[in-house]
């Protein structure tokens, strides 16, 4: 697709907030750091359901949500991984990896469950958040 | 585990509600249906992270998340799946399969985004919609 869509520009538009390319995804940190270490799995082909993907890119992308999980589980030692596929508003599929952390206000809710202000960070404390993912990645 | 975790004794506990066992996990109806064809499936081992999955249980473990998708996406033609992996209140794997249908009240908001009265089926009602989705499943 392209053009209108978000999330198939969203590589190139957040490249101040990329983690890691994949075989089948992206990874990209969320601005909103609310909860810290939110971040994303964007796909690279513009679909939208598990099954418009074959068996074997399945299995390949839930290795890479895997993957990104584990990372974020031994940066942000949380209590919990959400991991949700959504795509409602946004048809390009996009999983949110969610640590959620000791001390999250909205624990043990869901993180739709009341809206929260936006934390922009400054692009250090960004980039500091990215080297530590990405050196557990590796 | 069992005694303690309701999700271990769960496919014993909503028989009335059981669709599908599959290798790695049980497909059940959620009992409210206030979103129609609203779906579990629960991991057979007590275990609450992707990463406590090897690599071979993880793809297929995805393939029954999308056998089950499939087959909702079937009989209810929503507009788009959501999978929701979260566990914080039970940590024992179990994925939220919902599908979002056309005059659905909270689209396209996240499900968690406002409380709603539970849909409580009569058990004929229950019986007739696992009945489509388990003729689409085979």
């Amino acid at each position: 697709m392209r053009g209108g869509c978000e999330m198939c520009s969203r590589w190139v538009d957040d490249e101040h907030l990329r983690i890691e390319e994949f075989e089948h995804s992206y990874a990209i940190l969320n601005r909103d750091q609310f909860f810290p270490g939110y971040s994303f799995l964007v796909a690279k082909k513009h679909l939208s359901e598990l099954f418009h993907l074959d068996c074997t890119e399945r299995a390949g992308f839930i290795e890479e949500v895997n993957r990104l999980a584990l990372a974020l589980n031994e940066v942000f030692s949380p209590l919990k991984i959400n991991y949700e596929l959504l795509g409602n508003m946004t048809p390009h599929m996009h999983w949110h990896i969610i640590p959620r952390l000791n001390g999250d206000p909205l624990w043990p809710r869901p993180v739709w469950s009341e809206p929260h202000p936006e934390k922009i960070l400054h692009q250090t404390e960004y980039d500091a958040r990215i080297t530590l993912i990405k050196k557990v990645l590796r």
